[in-house]
């Protein structure tokens, strides 16, 4: 792991999901880019002192030359150094797990796919809501033609975090990497939520826009970065679509909403209800669909215990570590990736998540115009 | 009544909304312009064969020749007619509860605004969700401040019945007039139900917006006027809005709903669950305010029996009627309109719905560039 | 209209359910014991003075031999002058549309059946929540075998009201008939409320109960009645059910909830959200069923405006008003009653419910032993 | 591990629950009582060979004579087995984490007891529901007042797997041990899923019920045990409850709900949603409180990530995990458990678990007669 050190709450997070399953051991890490925090991290999470590293880059290097070297990395830092790291395993031989985006730039994020591609390894971007089985389950409906041609995909994610009085205080906002370009990428809301908005849409509906137009805004004073964004989408099938995403919306948690709209019925997903999946057929009646009682490899595969037993958050993040280590095996095997891991978020989805940052950024520049995408 | 024959839905519900409160008694209409057609409603309705007419402007002139006239009338016709039939009888000195939108045009609509202050007549536009105990509540908490300031404001208004097959069939779109811009007005969902969530977002957070944004779209092959409309809003204190509204999203009935988002806390109105209301504290937990429960003027006013006890559509439609009545009664008595039924929305309040359906043209027209309202 | 007058809930429900779909005229009534009060409440309501009485006798006396004399008559006084008030108008011929419970006695409950049957006259009861759409769908979906065989029905009534501090004041508790047996009858919650949630599981479930056993209890200090009864109910069939009502349930309005499993299905409806009736296939997914939505002939019976136009309890109380009309309209006819008006609740539902109070009495009195119904 | 060879569903679940938080290692097992399949199983989950034992009994001898034996077994056999595996590794000084119920007989549960308590050792007992985070802020809300004194604890818990088809087939029921009074006890239901809603009611009321009344019920032909359990209580403090446990409830999943209602307040928990608790007081309107938003020790001690982020089913059995880690840690240490963890369910509830049953066991056998706790 590279990042993630005392008091990083996704860091946490990449460990317990990784355990869940019984697919991985933490045995390295790079916990932070300060090295005493660094070393005190790993000793809290019993890492053995030689395998605790201050330098992302030595431990490519040392744990690629290692006959026990690890065989993937979990890249949970701050977004700028998500390409850098990300670069150092890949051209080390090692299969990378990163948090989303992918990067800061479009270039960087492709340069990453065609390094990906040439090493032949496995790069999964933890789009964590892709790893729901009521999600898969709604990719799997609208594949297999459940709801008829997509009309209109709504999506939205609002939290109000970011107007909390600790959130707010000039402070914290002048300290904490979100609030800095440098270290956040040219955007707030936009690539924190924004990007995973607009990977369930894509990942659910099946299709992507062609063509967008936007408005950011800041409603914390002074702040370099969108707090907030509104988005329209147009498909290339006439179907059209909004994203609202916001950090600033009162009483909301994590609010990730999804409705797809076809000509034959709707589905809507809620992040906070994740056992459930809504259908609703055009005229008719609602269906509450459950966790457990559909049927469907994509939902089976992604679940663990019965319909009625919730599972939450963790257990989707459990899902990537899971199909990613799937991934791995296969591969190491020499053999094609097995059908049901193939739905884990890769770089290619990392690269269309900047593409639609750069889209959002230029249309806004723009004064909303359309652009495509 | 004009308007409102055999068969016409919203006749019926206008009826049933004067009688509820038992403010009006039902002695005159021209129901229908076919002359057989309304002279066979009134008879099934009971109406003198005498009060029963066959055109409207003779039956604003009759009756305000008669000692026991009408003192008002409902107009539940086709859009085109609206303005038409308004002018009519508040010529003829007769209050006017008219159907939304109040026309096709703005002139027409600035003309009635003009006619009815000269006039000193009451004007009520039947926005019918403004007359809901807790959207009544709901605009009280944000002028007391409950919210704070306004920060966003989103509204939704979707329904499914364009999509089905009896709407699709181009036979019945050649005919129904809410598909013929001549007596429907230059849009369709935008002035059929887009009006609608603009008056309620208006109506609850006390702010208007003054740019707008706007794409409209028809997913119905050749039909002249939109079924669908997505809009983005712009407030002078520097709120953001958006609105969307379709008749072609599977699987929802009459799903108007509003989120007003400020920065102590958000609210939250369900059309479809319309005796409760949901406030949720920034940080904090939501509460599930119930009609009947809720201490305020403006939701005791709007209701009739105990909490628990559901209110419905035709309670709220009910409620315009009532306020109505109170005007009316107010100046027949030469004193000032009693401030708990002052909310009912008036020929202003239509004013600014056709200045919303011409911003919302503008904007399309441009390429979906900010217009200002 | 016997009881009824100024301040008296109910009263005015009866007059709205009956004026709502225009099938009655308020013409004359006998508003309260108190003759003063009778005659300001008659004067308030627009009464002619002559038809204005002091006495119920003297009503059913002087309008049955009027011409124009009433042709029914409404009761909603305190509960131990129903059977007295009901035998008077139906010795002079009127129809009767009482409210619940039929009687205090069952003896009486008895005597009024015989009385209706012999005089041929319409005696509608007002159990309000039969006259939902959704609550006639759901009968209707028992009675057409749509979940199977009838396994278990659990319903339960809670309210807090009785909680209060208002009315846990005993000044109020001295003089509030419901709290005095010898005008409430002898229970308190179970014949307020456990009356209704007995009639609405019996009237969906199709079946009625052989056995009970009962808990009654007050926890209110002092109060004769009951406050509060828990039941346990066998069928024939085998199956099992409960029943809970109470009205110091803190935080419950007005929670009437009904669930009936079957041995295919399940549903559930709860009175706080009546458009809605929710049924769930053994092993599978819930489904919400919407007035306006759902086909089936009981359902569209009783109801006026599309899905998504939510209607509430008035239009339930207004539906009892409607089907009471038709049935004096076929009775006038010399036709037999329309079968989409034959689910009114009647007489013999009135002495149904007398007969689970009795058995709940003795259920409670001897220790809560098993007793036949 | 004794139990949870292959294809068990629990002890998967366990292997998880001990996993998730990182404090427990799973190094030895005598997973299934058939020789071959208890190596198989094993094998699967990488225990060194030595360490897979077929015998419970030697493993409990084995492993207490190794230096790196283990701490603590979780037992999740057949419940028939629960007191003798538990008996011999407590003999043997190793702490257990067993499933419930505790035993089959209350005398086995009270040896436990004694046992337990001779030895100094852990006992925990895995009724999970008390293990979510809202579960645990009910109990705290509750115990500070928040409701006022506890009147009415109604409690259900409802399944339908037994009456699917599958379930139904007697040769699935002849040799499921479920089904087998030998092996599972003298209760089906009750002991199955009663005992755990009896467990949340007073893990959170606070409070034990001294009578209770039953009603048991088999709607599965010709099934020894019961399907089905209907249960009236009463408390000390004259507080009123109902307890429904079913097999047979056509649609639901795992549907344990409670309501506790106080005089100030009450509260409601689905486990179906655990991240809410519905709390409302007298007269006023619900609050939905939500993990990682509540302030309180209790709950925040239960939770791991942000609000927002559902947790569910295996985080709070995980849960019991950690506090039983705590427990042990702190007892290695010879100090007093952390009051945070002192939550957990101990042996001493499974021996009022089984006292339970057999109270319902003998009003039942009595015509559902009023019989001590």
């Amino acid at each position: 792991m590279v990042g993630g050190g005392d008091g990083a709450f996704i860091g946490a997070v990449h460990r317990i999901a990784a355990r869940l399953d019984d697919c991985y051991e933490f045995v390295a890490g790079a916990l932070s880019s300060d090295a005493q925090r660094a070393i005190a991290s790993g000793a809290a999470l019993r890492l053995e002192p030689d395998r605790c590293y201050t330098d992302y880059r030595e431990m490519a290097r040392a744990e690629a030359a290692r006959e026990d070297g690890i065989d993937v990395v979990a890249i949970v830092t701050p977004n700028y150094l998500h390409a850098p790291v990300a670069t150092a395993f890949l051209e080390a031989g090692i299969h990378v797990i990163c948090d989303k985006p992918l990067g800061i730039t479009l270039a960087e994020g492709e340069a990453l796919v065609d390094l990906a591609r040439a090493k032949g390894l496995v790069f999964a971007l933890t789009h964590t809501y892709s790893g729901y089985p009521m999600v898969r389950h709604a990719r799997e409906l609208v594949a297999a033609g459940a709801i008829g041609e997509v009309r209109q995909v709504h999506v939205e994610y609002a939290q109000d975090w970011m107007a909390d009085a600790a959130a707010q205080d000039p402070a914290f906002q002048a300290t904490d990497w979100h609030n800095d370009a440098r270290r956040a990428g040219p955007t707030g809301c936009t690539g924190d939520i924004g990007t995973h908005a607009f990977h369930i849409a894509g990942f659910v509906s099946g299709i992507q826009p062609n063509e967008l137009l936007a408005e950011m805004h800041s409603f914390t004073p002074n702040r370099a970065l969108d707090d907030h964004v509104q988005v329209m989408l147009r498909y290339p099938n006439g179907a059209r679509g909004t994203l609202w995403a916001s950090q600033m919306a009162a009483g909301c948690e994590n609010a990730l909403k999804l409705r797809v709209f076809g000509t034959k019925a709707s589905l809507a997903f809620d992040q906070e209800h994740p056992n459930e999946l809504w259908i609703t057929p055009q005229g008719g009646s609602a269906q509450r669909l459950t966790r457990g009682r559909v049927r469907g490899d994509a939902a089976e595969h992604a679940t663990r215990i019965p319909s009625g037993h919730p599972e939450g958050y963790l257990e989707a993040f459990a899902q990537l570590y899971r199909d990613g280590a799937a991934q791995i095996h296969a591969m190491v095997a020499k053999q094609p990736p097995p059908a049901d891991a193939a739905w884990l978020p890769a770089v290619e989805d990392g690269v269309a998540g900047l593409r639609f940052i750069d889209a959002v950024l230029e249309s806004d520049r723009r004064g909303s115009r359309w652009v495509s995408l």
